[in-house]
Order: structure tokens, then C-alpha cells, then sequence
């Protein structure tokens, strides 16, 4: 077999996730609690029914590719053309990597802390990996400096999430716009930004930049996962320059054909529905409030949330991640990810997700202070 | 970009297929014309409605894995554990070659004619093809000696499609046994077969060997696509030794996380009802009598199909397959795919699609056995 495969560790955050027993405190899921708009799936339904569940092309659904393209209106990508419907975000980041890095001579940048999946699809593809990590002093705030720095001779691609899956932080205008000069200041072939927008829909603050808006040589991935509780549906986008898109709707195209006809339905429905993207906008507004008075409450150092449904704590100095999530597990009855799943510079940290209800994410953070509490030497 | 990405042509079959004409006799077609049954799709309404839609296991379902495990009982495959549910078989079939194949020592044998998805999956991916073709004297029949010849020292894995597109020969019991034996015969690592069963439910013959019954190192892709006219849906599988699909669901996961639980749940309920599978094959085997009546009086040579939706008619001698499929588009307003999109082998052949009503396919193959009576010398 493919030693590349063999060579693929499990996944950690998996791992923790399956010790979960069926009392614990679950702050570790990553996908909403909520349940879908059951309108989408009426109108994916009425659909089929008439039409049956045809292949559509394999860039997706003519309406849909419009839809998405005049929703974000990102200049220089505001065409069907500009777009290729993927299966989920992450079909649409493993072929925006596979697409724009050439293994025998590119290098992929990923500045950390992040989701372990970038490293995880260009090791796959047998691409080298640079990481780049923010500062815990900044609160792992996004440092344009450090990434344009960070730049070498065969970096072809960054990737920023933003905001960021586990820091909650987002990219601010000052630092996007520095990061894109700094990038067009260099010489040779254009480093590329794929910027990771899938918790765009859940932004808690007012300077969130578009690096679409800003950088020419941008490539956006997103999917219905996280702004409409549709994890399971697998239904994504790929935005990008149109030479680009061309050549990734052939990856697409060969590795999964297309994505599914009836989630592309009803995300249509969705993109159709005015404000469908942002229907869940407010119950994460008022459950983020909720949580910074749980934080506020615990003693806890924290790092407010921007953005996503996560929120970063600290375990005390020495703490290492993994020992203590696990503890927590079978002593506390919590569920939380160790911040070293996400790179070394998050060592020390607990990444918590609060889609639970109030009560039980106030209830798992006091659990994590008591147990802070008990092993500060 | 990827220069492996730039070298992907584009595909004939999509091509040809895009000069229809609404008002074309559409033999070209690769799907079903049938609706799916909405039942099943009331059953994954019911579901999510209650539940929502949230990621499965990366792997699939359990209930979904064990029932279509439970469907095949192919030996050494029939647990949970030997099934990982794919977006479609085209995933399938990529996560296949993708997990066996080391680029860097490995060769993948393909069987010629057929879909050209394998190729141009495997050189996406760096590895070399080697090819062995059927002879056009024996209707393109598998011939166990002619492949097993051409296992090479690379050769790791070999793609049959049985039933086959686009001859729509199945490989008999004795050719799947000669080729299992040859296979078992030779030193060193074991050569695996990758067996495409997605024609598996439109079978009119009743001497259709499955490999995996046969030897111990098949790999089986299927998916709802053909059997229930669910193309669109996306819904695949993949099966093989515990071993082998441990290894798969780490391509997978990495690719496209999970399939589309909606789907999944489709996928559950046709197992789950008796015959579900099968619901649609009576219908192709009334078309198939209505077919070969028109065959047999076009005058055409064609080769009897054994299973599939399709049928392949010769072209008059020295006629190029893609002058002809663009002269019948123009002239006679009749879609086919030429045959050289299926190898060098199949130069001079046309592959029709039955899946129109009787009327249109017979006047398709009427107009095209008079352009032949017109282009002979």
C-alpha cells in the first residue's frame, strides 16, 4: 500500500473525542447543536421529486455557482465561472491544495495555531509543509509580519482561517492589508492565500477582513457546515480567479465527480432564502454573551472570542495538553481538545466548543477552573 | 499550479455529450432515465427532520456499513469493518487506487475498453498505467490469459468493470477463476484486483462471477448511482479486507471527510427494504428485449449486451469513431460516444445508451445504421 497513507497518524482530536461517555460534559464537538431550516430540505425534496437526483455538471449546479458568486461578490471572483461546488469545505481544501502546489517544487505555508487538516492533505499529497506560529503573548492574534517573514523561496500557498478554528481570532483589515503588500513586494511567481472562511457566519466583532477584498491571489473555501448546521450535508465552495477554478473543477471532477444534487438544492434554498446564511447569527451572538460571563465567572485565563464557537483557556504553567484533557475526562467528566492538536505553539491551552446550552458550557468551564485549581503546584 | 493537474485533458465523453441538440436522440447519456423511488427519500427526511444533519463517522454510518456488508456476505468482507461509504464510486475508486498505489514502485493494469476514469485518476495521482486490451474478435469478452500476461513486476492492482462499460460484457466464472489462480500463482506481493461493480444490478445473464467470492485480494466500488437512478446523490462504497479499508478511510477522511448523511440515510433505507436494490431491474430487462429487437434489425454488428445500459455497434471499417460521433450529432442528430474514449482497442465502435424510451433508441440505431450504409465504400 501507498506508505504515505500508512504513514498518516490518527487523528488526536478523534481520539479524545471517543472517550466521551455518555454523562460527560461535551465541549469538544466541533459542528452546531442546532438543527437545520427543515425549508431548504422541503424545497431540495420538492426538487427531486419532479426532477429525480441527476448528476448536475461537475463544477455543480449552473444557479447555485451564480448564486454563491453574486452572495460574496469578491472582486475579480464575482462569476459562476469564479466558483466550483465542492463536497463540504474540506473536499474544496484538498483540492485547492492539490491544484495549486506542485509536490516536486512547492511548499505549503499553514500558520499555526490551526485545524490539523492542512498538514494532514499536503503530507497526503506528498507536499512540504512550513508552519508559521502566532504569539501567545498577542493572544495568537493573526501577526502579518511573522507570516510575511515566515515566506521562503518555494512557498506557493498560505493557508489563514479566519476566523480561526481553535484561537476564535479573526484576521483584522490592518494586518490583511499588510500581509497583501508584504506578498506583493516580493518577486516571482504570486504566493497564493487560500483563506479558510467557514465560520465567516460566526464574526462577533466588527473588523473582519475578506482577504478576497484585498489580495488578487486569493482562494476562498467555505461550506453550509457551520453557518446552517449542515455538517453532515457536505456541501462546499471553492471561489477563485477563473484560470484557477478551471483547473480545479478537473481535481474535483475526478476525485468525486460532483457534489450531491440534492444538498446542492438546498443550499440554493439557502442562497435564495434572504439572510439564509446568517439564520443561526443571532443564537450564537447571545450564547457567546452567555459564555464571556462563564469565562469572566471561571478565573480563567481566556481568549475572548471573535469569532467561531470556540473559546481558548490556559492550563496552568508546565500543564501539558493532552494529560490534562484526558484527566479531565476521567476525573472531571469534560470534554475539551488539547491545544497541541493544533500545533506546538498551543501547548498549554484547551480548545472549548460552547454549542451546548448555557448551563452545561458554565458547568464544564467551572469544572476546568476546579480542576486548574487543584493541579497549580 | 500542479503541472499534473494541467495535463488532465478534458474529457471526450463530456465533449461529444455537450454538442446535443434539444431536440438530439440522446444515446449518449450515462445515467438512468428513471425518478428514484421517494420513498427512501421520505425515510432521510424523517431522519433529519428529528435529528438533523450531523457528520457520521468518517468511515460511514454503522448501521449503513453493516447492512451493506450484510447485502454483498462476500467472504473476508462481511463485517461493518469491511466497508467504508464513499461520494459515490467515483470516490470510491479514487480512495482505492489512491490507498494501494505507491507512485513511486507501483503500477496500476487497466482492462481495456473501459470508462476512462481509471487512467486519468491514477495519473492525477503520479501512477504509471499499464494496459491490456480485449480483442475486438471475441467481443471485447475478458480473456484471463491475455490479462494475467500482462501483470507486469510493478503491476500492484488491476481495474476490471464487469459488468463492463461500455461493452457490457461480464466476466464469467471460469475467466474470473483462470485469473485468480494466475494471480495466486505468481511470487512476491500479491497483485490486487479492484473490481467496479457499479453495473452489478442491471446483470441479464446468469453466469456473472464476482471476484471477491473468487480471491481473497479484491477490492469492490459500488454505489446507488446506476441501481437506483441516484447519480446525483453521491452515495458510494467501498469494500475490502479490514486491513486495506482501515487504511481507505484515512484517504477518505482526509479528502472529503464523511459522505452526506442525508444520503447515507437514503442509502440505509434501500437496504433496508427487501429487494431495494434490485427495485429497478425488471425495467432493464423489458428495455433490453425491446433493444436487441432493434439491433438485430438495423443490420448493425453489435455485441449482445451481458449487463449495463449500454450497447456497442460497429462503425464500417476505417471509419474514425469521433469523425463519426460528430457526423451523427450533425447530420443525423443522434448522440454516441465514440469508442476511442474507451482505448485504442475500441477505434471503429460507437457505445449507445438504452436507457431513452424503446421508440427513441430504435430510431436512434436506425439512423445510424443508415449513416453506416451511407459512409461504406
Amino acid at each position: 500500500m501507498n506508505p504515505r497513507v500508512r504513514a498518516i497518524a490518527p487523528s488526536l482530536i478523534r481520539e479524545v473525542s471517543s472517550r466521551k461517555r455518555s454523562s460527560s460534559i461535551d465541549l469538544g464537538l466541533g459542528e452546531p447543536s442546532l438543527l437545520p431550516n427543515r425549508a431548504h430540505f422541503d424545497a431540495a425534496m420538492n426538487y427531486v421529486t419532479e426532477r429525480g437526483v441527476k448528476y448536475t455538471p461537475n463544477a455543480g449546479d449552473a444557479a447555485l455557482r451564480d448564486a454563491v458568486a453574486r452572495h460574496y461578490a469578491y472582486p475579480a471572483m464575482a462569476g459562476a465561472g469564479n466558483v466550483c461546488i465542492t463536497v463540504g469545505s474540506q473536499e474544496a481544501m484538498y483540492v485547492a491544495i492539490k491544484t495549486l502546489l506542485d509536490p516536486a517544487r512547492d511548499e505549503l505555508l499553514v500558520v499555526e495555531p490551526c485545524f490539523p487538516s492542512y498538514q494532514k492533505m499536503a503530507t497526503l499529497e506528498g507536499v512540504p509543509i512550513a508552519r508559521v506560529a502566532m504569539r501567545e503573548e498577542d493572544d495568537f492574534g493573526v501577526d502579518a509580519e511573522r507570516i510575511a517573514a515566515a515566506v521562503g523561496e518555494r512557498t506557493r500557498a498560505i493557508v489563514v482561517c479566519s476566523p480561526c478554528n481553535p484561537t476564535a481570532r479573526v484576521i483584522s483589515s490592518v494586518a490583511a492589508e499588510r500581509l497583501a503588500r508584504a506578498l506583493e513586494r516580493r518577486a516571482g511567481e504570486p504566493v497564493w492565500i487560500i483563506h479558510d472562511e467557514i465560520y465567516r457566519e460566526q464574526s462577533f466583532v466588527d473588523d473582519v477582513a475578506e482577504l478576497a477584498r484585498i489580495y488578487p491571489h486569493t482562494i476562498v473555501t467555505n461550506s453550509l457546515s457551520k453557518s446552517n448546521a449542515l455538517t453532515g450535508l457536505r456541501l462546499g465552495w471553492l471561489l477563485g480567479p477563473a484560470d484557477f477554478i478551471e483547473q480545479a473543477i478537473k481535481v474535483h471532477a475526478w476525485v468525486t465527480s460532483c457534489a450531491d444534487t440534492f444538498a446542492q438544492r438546498v443550499a440554493l434554498h439557502v442562497f435564495e432564502s434572504p439572510g439564509g446564511l446568517e439564520e443561526h447569527a443571532d443564537w450564537y451572538r447571545e450564547r457567546r454573551v452567555a459564555l464571556l460571563e462563564a469565562l469572566a465567572h471561571s478565573g480563567l485565563r481566556y481568549i475572548t472570542p471573535e469569532g467561531t464557537f470556540y473559546a481558548c483557556v490556559r492550563l496552568p504553567s508546565g500543564s501539558r495538553s493532552r494529560n490534562a484533557a484526558e484527566e479531565l475526562i476521567e476525573r472531571y467528566d469534560v470534554v475539551a481538545i488539547p491545544g497541541i492538536a493544533f500545533g506546538e505553539c498551543m501547548e498549554g491551552w484547551l480548545r472549548l466548543s460552547w454549542v451546548s446550552s448555557p448551563d452545561r458550557v458554565a458547568a464544564g468551564i467551572n469544572r476546568i477552573a476546579e480542576y486548574c485549581r487543584v493541579v497549580t503546584p
